[in-house]
């Protein structure tokens, strides 16, 4: 993690224990206004069994009932995937002011891949997007919880 | 509500209680694959401070509560509106098999409209899709809604 520091460290930690449970590894942080921490998350969606439960998602929700609104306004979200179509979304919705995100996702991504969510005319806010944020580690993680589950690895 | 039957007539009673509880009048019902109602529910946005609130996030992620998995292998959804870009893709992570929608939208879908979703490489599972289902009561209830916010109305 050379050189990455404050809330994508603690988006990476949140991965770690996602990876831990047997989840995907992706953590996300959501900064307010003022540099606080309002609130942190890893996917939880097999823990939970709830098909949303992915960590933007859920960081996202913990913040807006931290602050008692649903509008994230001045807020940043860290997160150390390139978010889904879904959560993209959210993060439109909740008035997400920038993004930072660490590796891509070709695949299932929905930010600078696929439906590119925020260029969409149905979108209606969109944050600044930084991405490629600690994407090393991130990706490294990723990488190590899918070969885990290769078939034929037993 | 001539002709509609079903889940449907439930979904537009959800958009109902949400139109009176001062939220955007949209509901949504999700049913078994034996014909269950497993669960329904209407946008909760404002009351709860969640930005993810929408009707079907909250009726996918209460099925998959009762049904004690994330997959929701065999059931469809039915919402009285064209599903938003976050609703859709959460439709394609929870595998619902067939989608019902009311009203189309234009401005914010992610179905039929913006995005198209299920169309997009990042999505994994299409689910077969009926629009305009019960789309006058639907698109009526959001009409009406939406009229008595205009700015000037007081």
């Amino acid at each position: 993690m050379r050189g990455l520091t404050g809330p994508m460290v603690l988006a990476l930690a949140e991965a770690e224990a996602a990876f831990a449970r047997g989840e995907v590894p992706v953590g996300a942080v959501v900064v307010g206004p003022t540099g606080t921490i309002l609130a942190r998350a890893g996917n939880q969606i097999e823990a939970t069994a709830d098909p949303t439960a992915h960590a933007e998602l859920l960081a996202l929700r913990a913040a807006a009932q931290a602050l008692g609104t649903p509008r994230l306004v001045g807020c940043a979200l860290y997160v150390t995937l390139e978010p889904c179509p879904m959560c993209a979304q959210a993060i439109a919705f909740a008035r997400i002011a920038r993004l930072y995100y660490g590796a891509e996702d070709p695949k299932g991504g929905g930010v600078d891949h696929g439906p590119r969510i925020f260029q969409s005319t149905s979108c209606h806010h969109r944050p600044d997007v930084y991405g490629l944020i600690g994407a090393a580690p991130a990706a490294e993680l990723l990488q190590r919880f899918f070969r885990d589950r290769r078939p034929g690895k037993g």
